[in-house]
């Protein structure tokens, strides 16, 4: 059977488990120009939540449908192929869904995969996948760090951050994560290898934890959650700075009452950069990125916080999990 | 005796007239190291409002005081010295104040000006001097323009919208003005050479008329004035947008009550880049960009919209009009 984990209604606020249902349904059968994938690993992403939400199909892709399969990064190997280009053994990354077997003709996202059989295979979906690539692109082309810079990362334990936090330390630059407890701040410092955790959650409050922890000013934000931290982080900035704009979510859960960013102005007498960007967009650097990841990963650099849940049934809490700050490193969910 | 335009207390919202009082004293004398500048003309900047401001200190320049003469940039002639740099009628531009006479060390920014006698000596300070200065290294620092791209000016008809507006249409651009009423949208059209100009203030809507002006979006958003216009128009960028953040007038005058700016994720999808900037830290590059202006306003691509006021009378109610929509093109005091 292919079991699937569905959307069974919108989220309203913080994605909570009853959100999304499981069912069962027979496995489907290739047609002509169509493979069946066996899925191995789902990709958990905090981005995704933001397409769970009537009228979001202005937002890059189409909103998720209620009853459909939760769209979502996997990893899986070609079971079935009635596809000249996906031979059976293939392994595909994909944009498709939480489902143990998925069905396509390749029109979606969905690339043949090619691995080194010496690292572990999840590590497709983080470091050297598109976890990876994105702080890599973000980090190295918006960011630009020289050595000595100051970076501050927020969701500094998550998925993106704590390889960026890595890269940017790999890079001779003074790194500050940003978190959401006292504990992860610890676990930041002492594991993930940044030379100051701040819990923003604190009493006494981001703004004085910024001052003290840069009191030259932040070279580099790598932001990953917008909102109120983009904006106490905007009034610490250093002249020239640049704010890599990777992800919101801090608006995802509440599109109806977002967040207002008042100090934009700052950017003008600090002479900032602000840029978003999407990793997929520089496919033809993907070899020269992974070749430099897989680098810093042998010598030591950086390493994987990677946060594996077995089992189909474990993805609606994993990727709730996302939301309250219990995540730590990339989520994925082993097959 | 030296007639002056001092501040009479820090302005509550827009400014009015009755913020500032004239007084006159006696003419100073300069001593060793200094000279005595008689002012020839102030250019009048909304953006010196936010200077205007209790605690203002943090943000690049100090805070004026109350009972000091207003700062501002003027342009004016060496009337004596005992500074061996400025000899007796070198002409002069630097951020000095609301007064017939300046005496200074030069320690404050000052520059002696070079000029063409065949140039109106008030075009230094607005087409040929900071604010096209402005527009120019703005659009095409950070705008980057192309031919056949969208480059949409807010505060398009005032001083550095109406030349950032000119320089693009005379790139190949297609134009689209925003300003505060109908008569000034139908003056951009046919007077400053938008290919639309926006009333933002129409029944209407913003939004609706930047999606029929732009239906493939805006390649280019030169903003002038931040707040609510900046917020709507992030939601029309196209792919590799360029944000150009060069003013923020609508916070000026409403500090402790900012609007919030809730599209910045837009930056994500759109891939954009918002930037800010000041014309000072070109200062290198001020030949070529005086040189392409001069090439433009000769070949008539570029028209000077200047407001010359006279006397320094004039000063308070021409600096007010910045702000209530009043005044088109570079506003200007000539002495």
């Amino acid at each position: 059977m292919n079991k699937r984990v569905l959307l069974a209604r919108y989220p309203s606020g913080l994605p909570v488990e009853a959100d999304f249902v499981l069912d069962e349904v027979p496995v489907p059968e290739p047609k002509d120009g169509e493979f069946l994938i066996r899925n191995l690993y789902f990709s958990l992403d905090a981005g995704f939540r933001q397409w769970m939400r009537e009228g979001a199909g202005d937002n890059y892709l189409a909103a998720m449908q209620i009853g459909d399969p939760v769209m979502s990064l996997t990893l899986g190997r070609v079971e079935r192929s009635r596809h000249p280009d996906f031979s059976e053994g293939t392994l595909v990354l994909g944009r498709h869904a939480w489902e143990t077997f998925t069905l396509t003709d390749a029109s979606d996202f969905t690339a043949p995969l090619e691995v080194d059989p010496e690292v572990p295979l999840h590590l497709y979906l983080g470091t050297l996948g598109p976890t990876g690539l994105t702080a890599y692109f973000g980090l190295l082309d918006i960011g630009q760090p020289k050595a000595g810079e100051t970076v501050v990362v927020s969701a500094a334990g998550g998925a993106v951050g704590s390889i960026a936090g890595q890269i940017a330390k790999a890079l001779g630059c003074r790194t500050v994560g940003l978190t959401s407890s006292d504990d992860k701040a610890a676990w930041l410092e002492a594991e993930v290898g940044y030379d100051i955790g701040i819990n923003y959650n604190a009493a006494d409050g981001l703004d004085a934890a910024l001052q003290r922890a840069c009191p030259e000013g932040v070279d580099i934000y790598f932001d990953n959650v917008g909102g109120a931290i983009l904006d106490t982080t905007l009034t610490h900035l250093r002249q020239n700075a640049r704010v890599v704009l990777c992800g919101m979510v801090a608006d995802y859960h509440d599109a109806d009452k977002p967040y207002g960013i008042t100090h934009l102005w700052q950017a003008i007498t600090k002479r900032a950069t602000l840029k978003g960007f999407m990793y997929t967009d520089e496919v033809a650097r993907y070899p020269e990125a992974m070749a430099r990841m897989r680098g810093w990963l042998d010598a030591g650099a950086i390493r994987t916080f990677d946060e594996i849940h077995e089992g189909i049934e474990t993805t609606p809490a994993a990727f709730c999990g996302l939301f309250t700050g219990a995540n730590r490193g990339k989520a994925i969910i082993e097959l």
